[in-house]
């Protein structure tokens, strides 16, 4: 844990305000709220305010009057059918904002995000902070032969070490130059900071406010929380889903079942079902798929292993 | 005031829950939560939800760990700048949700802001109901000679009689027919209802919940609440104005100075203005502006009369 | 064909102008460029402008110095993969514009897809055309009993009739009263435009130019070329998949494959499947799934009809 | 110039093919098509596609059958109307697609317009090259004293010399250990690309396909060609200005006047204008304006230089 003394006191204070409101408000989150939940070395996500809840996905698609929300379990077939036909605008009504600190590779696949409102840390205005992700010695693995925007096994011990060595200190002395050409206080040949801070190396930690809608950050969640994510993003897209179960349990439960947990089977691969179901014999050669397609269908086919 | 007993209840009901929370938290805008303000004949603009204020604004701008805001002035000078510099991103970082009930006409301008999340009641799923639009005598208007998407005088009285009566009846006819073609409840020959409202006029109401960020609010604001824009959705944006003045005090009178009450001044304006300062001749001829700018530009440096 | 004279001559005329250019060309939609495809009984789609084509997504994902295409298969795999991965942004490479002739009860769908550029015939500031949409008959449907937001059978022929009655005498009055209000040319007590245009019904035409990228141009045929869509946008949408066929013939067979053709099974629709293929019983109760989800499962695994 | 000879190859192949097209098509910008234009020390922009031109402008505007223009100084005058009136959509019909190589810090802040499509090459899936930007020693600036997002005065030549000496070294020693961590062509142990990426410093050059609508490409224009914004992004944004210019030109045109070379001025700036020319005594203290603010606004109104 790396946040300062003096931060730790400003989000004590934060979590210690409350007010009345006639809003829909959701307790499993207001327990969460302003608190940093740690992902990677030095980085977090905190929820800072969220608007609606799983009330609010209901009211908006019944245009109601009131609260609009019935049993649980009439709640609960409503989005779950929205979220199997993608009706996806009420859950647009719901909105939620983050504070993140993450290293600005990751920042650089989360921005392509783009219905999001964002306000990051200024590198022109502000002296960027000492701080950089080194991965766990059980994150650096080999690239993936098959894959090539994947990773493969864990780096050999030997070569791990050396590998951290490098990332660490290239961050060190990239620091500490940003640091010279900066100047001390009142230095006035200090170099502006907008062109000092491209010394620095691409893992070094930035921060924002982060504002998204429920259907989008589901959306994030099923291209970040996938395997196929890069892990350093993917650990901010789990800590988030762990946050959504808080906020709106049964559009996460439905999450998890219509997204998470589905498949999209192709017009062949449907075919393919079909003859198995039959009873039919059925071939990759056959079935108009590609050798990768089969062996991802088949993967779904199998049964969860016990 | 149109709206049902029933509507009344629910609305009343909405108001009375109170939740404790440890959100941004606006007294004067937690007062017009669920109330309606009554807009036009019977529609209306309702406050279901918010997040942020002033204070997020300030928050987002320093990226802060607490609650980012100083002494009101400072925090007013902040607010300030980002409006003159156009620094929009932290204006994002509030929201509002809006129950809106308004004329079709209306609905299709102002679905052209496209930034905002929208839940409209379902024509297609929903029988429609029978309220429609007539204009005050005194909104009764002939087209303007001088602007091609504008109004001029008022109509004559026995002109305007004419008028409303035509639009009364016209609609009245459009509904009785909707009617008799759904059908009385339970008659297996009665049209879907996603056929039979295409009899319906655009004078008649539908209803929405509208959310968006308060940046996005002032967009719509400055747009539809100008002189320019049509009566109908004009007092719709005035309404959602003085909502904004209670939710977030300092941007909105930062918004009245810097964009409400300001003008934007071409190259070549500014070079008339130049002389007429310096107490050089100036005319419309030589100026480079059409005659239209000219005057649109006198008429900004005109004294505000007394 | 209810086009004018004058605009046929404007469109041919259109259609003759040749240039040469360097840009990414695709020979069978040019032959398609300026010429209507009709819709419905007075609509059209018109395709104005495109940008690139199946290369030029090719030529995105491989962020080229040169075209970017490689031999024909490949680039097909290519797309595939970026089509079943829902790696997007490729395909937001291509653009095309459309002239849009539709109902506004249809143009009211339409608008809801926000991800587009459009500009639309303006009522304030011109006089709207006389022509409105009467379903052909066989359109003529009751509401459905199992669908609230869909249509059973067709009418009866005499209730048919009548509906089509009250449709075409309500358009018909409601036109000749904007007429009056609007008055004669030159006629001092002439309603403005802007407040005349309430009277007329739903089913009146307006028309809109309306630009959009391939990937949203896909979003929208996904949801509106599909049998749940409403029939009367169904039919635009079924006339831009035949574009889109000519267009992009790669990315369309893609789009009909992962798209069209494919289906969402949820993890607990995959459970039944894995059960099946294994010859185990199973059945609505105890898969988890509603009652109209186990029909919609059994009618994706259901064999397709000689 | 370091493009290398086979990219120079694939550009000129291009730029040979011709087609015939029955598209809107600009010479002035087919002339311009493919060819790089470089920018920095090894980035560059070149125009990929476009689509649409000032006709498309003045045909959407129109809603038209034809191609909507008529008489140059009518089009003149829509165009220049329509920019006045921040009637922004049929700017939106035209379309334009560039190639970008930009230093990694740059394309951080170009990313923050949402408004866009991007296709970026991928570091998970490449290996990133060996190029990185180093200012000019006039570029070499000290942080401002009166901005804090801004630069001053030129570095003096040894300091300059000792930031360019540390700049150098530091990317040139992450390049080496970026190889080295990723090791040879089937090296075993070589870590993957997407995590080996992180030790690259934020000079690094990335590229991309940036595609725009006209619209935005002037928002974008408005805030980065600037003074206020960072120098790196200002020399992209003023070859886009050229581009544009040879594009469309009366929207340049338009542009320049009523955006670039424009001035918003607040209420109370208005109050000291009108005062002025009454020839009036203003000062500071009384008008409301901050200090800022004044100087702002005396720099407008002064007379351009001689």
């Amino acid at each position: 844990m790396t946040l300062t003394n003096e931060h730790q006191a400003e989000m004590a204070a934060q979590a210690q305000v409350h007010s009345a409101t006639r809003r829909d408000t959701v307790e499993a989150l207001e327990a969460m709220l302003y608190q940093p939940i740690m992902v990677l070395d030095h980085g977090f996500i905190r929820v800072i305010d969220y608007m609606g809840s799983d009330s609010a996905v209901v009211q908006a698609a019944r245009v109601s009057y009131g609260r609009g929300t019935r049993k649980v379990n009439e709640d609960a077939g409503l989005i779950n059918y929205l979220m199997r036909h993608r009706h996806t605008t009420p859950f647009e009504m719901c909105e939620i904002k983050f504070h993140v600190k993450l290293p600005i590779f990751v920042a650089r696949q989360w921005i392509r995000h783009r219905t999001a409102n964002v306000n990051e840390y200024s590198g022109r205005y502000s002296v960027m902070e000492h701080e950089f992700y080194l991965p766990e010695p059980a994150q650096l693995a080999v690239q993936s032969a098959s894959n090539r925007q994947g990773r493969g096994q864990t780096l050999e011990a030997d070569r791990a070490a050396r590998v951290l060595g490098l990332l660490k200190s290239d961050a060190e002395r990239a620091y500490a130059h940003y640091q010279e050409m900066l100047g001390e206080e009142g230095d006035e040949q200090g170099l502006a900071r907008e062109l000092a801070r491209m010394n620095l190396t691409l893992n070094y930690y930035t921060q924002w406010y982060w504002k998204t809608d429920l259907h989008n950050l589901m959306h994030f969640l099923s291209l970040r929380a996938d395997a196929h994510a890069q892990y350093e993003i993917r650990v901010y897209a789990e800590a988030m889903l762990n946050v959504l179960r808080a906020w709106a349990p049964l559009t996460h439960q439905a999450f998890m079942d219509y997204r998470m947990g589905a498949a999209q089977l192709s017009a062949k691969a449907l075919a393919v079902v079909r003859a198995m179901i039959a009873g039919e014999a059925v071939s990759q050669e056959a079935s108009g798929l590609s050798k990768r397609e089969w062996s991802e269908l088949m993967a779904v086919l199998q049964p969860a292993e016990a």
